[in-house]
């Protein structure tokens, strides 16, 4: 029996190279739109909503009475409540609530994805790794790892987690694919020490510089949020 | 006194996210652009064209008695004189020619970095690694090292390329950019045997279906063909 095809597609500027039809996609936004889903949804939020636009994060945000969040480079936006760190969403602050989220990258590659119609959207990050891998391992369907990058540019961060995901789950996979060669290369190179290679990525940097390093902490940490955000469809929201 | 940039991109569906001015761009297109290019100039050709289609191929080959070469998809094309072969290009072949070249990748790389503007444009590949490090070196300008790809995708090969450009004059340049780091990480882990490594890129597999073992084997000898390919902007051509 053939085994399923899995590709990395290091920026949304690739996406469309692919044929997500009947493919499961991973978002990856590593620091920190899906480290953040999976915290929100482990710590008993409802759903979550990203979109693209702030106004429409407001607009979402009170039509639905839900908790409203956001950043844009990195930064917290006037006239949400909530910035995009996984730390704010503790479950006295987020159980049972609904979340809109507006990010940088996190949010176009979702919504990237799926307006391509794929199959199946998941998100994915170090907190929720063996949930992930877990369920693509459960579906035995083509797989795309699409990483959010930094403004439609390659990211190391998200592109080590993909590598740590294929170098998971690449036995069951067929996988002809350059850029998951060079993803479970970097993985492999330095698994041992995933907090001191991430600070040699320029999003560390950037974000220790507004006193994130906690949030960056809680990013790479594996299954501290093990749940499986999934796309549904009928709500365009993300639950578990 | 600051060190000037070096950023690594990896397919020309990024290029626009850097401003090329007062930078000197490489046209990195290992398999097999760049190497064919430098070759034949190594070998005595007069100067290479590189232009986009087989069409203009053909007519500027007629226009200039020039050798008509290219391929698509890693295949010769008909109507063509050559491939895109580095071992076509003996110097029997070659010299005192001119030689009009068409290729899926590195063409349109070079002609895009040229569109937008950038101070100087050369082309690098393993044969001639020493003359594009002396060069970037000897300049103390601004750097972007443009990986070709496949298909505006990213390839291994080119990143590879670029990764070894990196560890040799990294300490010349300011490097805070995501792609290098990588680049240079994959260099360094395969350094010692980056012929067993290539054999793991999806390109050494397309190619050597087609009997081009040879071939690769040559794109990846270090300084066979140690010249320097630069884009001569009155001519709109390569010259040494």
């Amino acid at each position: 029996m053939n085994k399923p095809t899995l590709f990395t597609v290091f920026t949304p500027r690739l996406l469309d190279l692919y044929d997500l039809k009947d493919n499961v996609v991973v978002i990856i936004d590593v620091f920190r739109a899906t480290s953040t889903i999976a915290a929100a949804l482990h710590n008993g939020a409802k759903k979550v909503y990203a979109v693209e636009t702030v106004e429409e994060c407001i607009k979402k945000g009170e039509k639905l009475n839900a908790l409203t969040a956001g950043e844009r480079d990195g930064k917290i936006i006037e006239g949400l409540q909530h910035g995009n760190s996984p730390l704010e969403y503790a479950p006295e602050i987020v159980k049972d609530k609904i979340l809109v989220l507006t990010t940088t990258n996190g949010t176009k590659m979702l919504n990237m994805a799926v307006q391509q119609n794929a199959e199946a959207v998941i998100t994915g990050s170090f907190p929720n790794i063996e949930s992930v891998c877990d369920f693509l391992l459960s579906q035995n369907k083509n797989v795309i790892l699409a990483c959010a990058g930094w403004k439609d540019g390659f990211n190391l961060e998200d592109t080590l987690f993909a590598g740590a995901l294929i170098y998971r789950i690449k036995n069951n996979f067929t996988i002809h694919c350059d850029s998951s060669v060079a993803a479970e290369n970097i993985y492999r190179q330095h698994r041992d020490d995933l907090s001191g290679f991430v600070r040699q990525t320029t999003h560390w940097h950037r974000l220790q510089a507004y006193g994130l390093e906690k949030d960056l902490k809680y990013c790479i940490t594996e299954n501290i949020a093990n749940v499986l955000p999934i796309y549904d469809k009928a709500e365009g929201a993300l639950i578990i």
